[in-house]
């Protein structure tokens, strides 16, 4: 029988911040207090649930946090002159725009107008393309994570046929483009694929970023497939049903703490890269 | 029998360059005449080649061409200067520098110095980022000259499985992009890619953008596969072994003949496009 092995989010996650840990210390002895704002506009409960934990991610381990919260009748007006004004700001190293925003707001063009090098989330076309062409600085966080969980777990990508279910601009598609990037065959799938069963049951490495509870069986998996599952739906509940899953894979992220766990370190991680880089620009 | 479609790339260029006259003309009763600027490095024959024809072509249509041709010795530093000098000439519509470049010259840091409104080649990391996600303007000109052959042929892409051959930064990526963005499920292969083969088979349309003469055989075909072949290798051959895979397909593209002339329409058509939005900010 295979080895089956879990791929566990917080072991990774701990280890992205102990390697975080000093590089704060040295930033604070040099007068740089790292710093992530992050912009919340409205009301939606889970969204302020995920910025206070990021707030609360940032605390623990000495990053600042600057927290917006912008009302539920915000314009795309306001929002950007909020954004440009953080962009501005030398004291602010990454900018995070919760997603989503009430309907009213251009999203795209709110996340357009983030800075490059404030871009920490990953968010910008700008960003987006120089990922995929191979020298972004910083990826979105989730597809980062997922390549991150392979990195560690030493998981071969080279030659590999990963089957991404997905398309989203800060999922799907970036992670489609890293794992390229990283040599292997890369088949994006979405809500016109036909067939789709057949497709994942080809797939060395399947990454579930469909945004649907429970949405891929274990009997669509090739034995012995690699799973990692970006999926977070209410109830805790992945976009991979689990228990099946579980049984015909080889090594497989649980939800929570598989890949939720790691985005969030990922974050962390830029945030901190931008204020090395800020210091740079000093020296 | 199914019937067999040649898809013939020089009635929908001329297709193209036909809705093209009429717009060069009302901009040059405005005073604007579309500019295009050929950057030009070193002395490769056929890189003069495509140049020189790029050049020709704009002439037909009564669109400037300036071309600019550097030597062999040109710095990455030399080249930067030139396209920073084409991006402040208000006369200039679009910019292509045409590649390769020679070796001493770092290719991507001269791309992406052409303003993202003057890059109607589609080189630029944020003229890519823009397509890929949706809302580009000036995608590279062979992924769009596939996209509008498909168009023009009425191929249908919505829940198709593309299968592409090739992950350059101007072709594969794009083309793979586009498509996706099509609503097509879409595999993209390379070099590292195992049991090509075996992909290929599967495919619904083959994308053949991989730079290796008569590279992707008839046998490997589904029955009744559409080929596209973005291929242009010395001698006149595409990237497809034309006869065989001729008799498996149900519609192809020939070489030459096929994807070349539209993806120089392509570029006329992004330059003509571009010279229509400088005028827009003067009215």
């Amino acid at each position: 029988m295979l080895e089956k092995i879990i791929l566990d989010g917080n072991l990774v996650a701990n280890d992205i911040k102990e390697g975080l840990k000093e590089r704060v210390v040295q930033l604070k002895s040099q007068g740089i207090t790292p710093c992530l704002a992050t912009v919340l506009v409205g009301n939606d409960p889970s969204s302020a649930t995920y910025v206070k934990m990021k707030g609360n991610a940032c605390a623990r381990l000495g990053i600042d946090s600057r927290r917006i919260h912008l009302p539920e009748t915000t314009t795309t007006e306001e929002l950007i002159k909020t954004i440009n004004d953080l962009n501005d700001d030398e004291t602010v190293h990454g900018i995070l725009l919760q997603h989503p925003v009430p309907s009213q707001i251009d999203e795209r063009a709110a996340f357009e107008e983030i800075s490059l090098d404030k871009d920490v989330d990953g968010v910008t076309s700008w960003g987006y393309g120089q990922t995929a062409l191979g020298f972004g600085v910083y990826p979105s966080c989730t597809p980062a994570a997922i390549l991150k969980i392979m990195e560690y777990y030493n998981i071969e990508t080279k030659g590999k046929h990963a089957v991404v279910v997905g398309r989203s601009p800060i999922l799907g598609k970036p992670v489609s483009a890293l794992l390229l990037n990283k040599n292997a065959t890369v088949t994006t799938c979405h809500s016109y694929t036909e067939n789709l069963p057949k497709l994942v049951e080809q797939a060395d490495i399947v990454i579930a970023a469909v945004g649907k509870p429970s949405f891929i069986k274990g009997d669509w998996l090739k034995t012995g497939a690699i799973v990692l599952d970006a999926g977070y739906n209410p109830g805790n509940i992945g976009d991979v049903e689990y228990e099946s899953c579980f049984e015909k894979a080889s090594a497989i992220t649980p939800v929570p703490g598989g890949v939720g766990p790691v985005t969030i370190s990922m974050l962390l991680k830029h945030t901190v890269d931008s204020a090395e880089k800020k210091l740079a620009q000093f020296v």
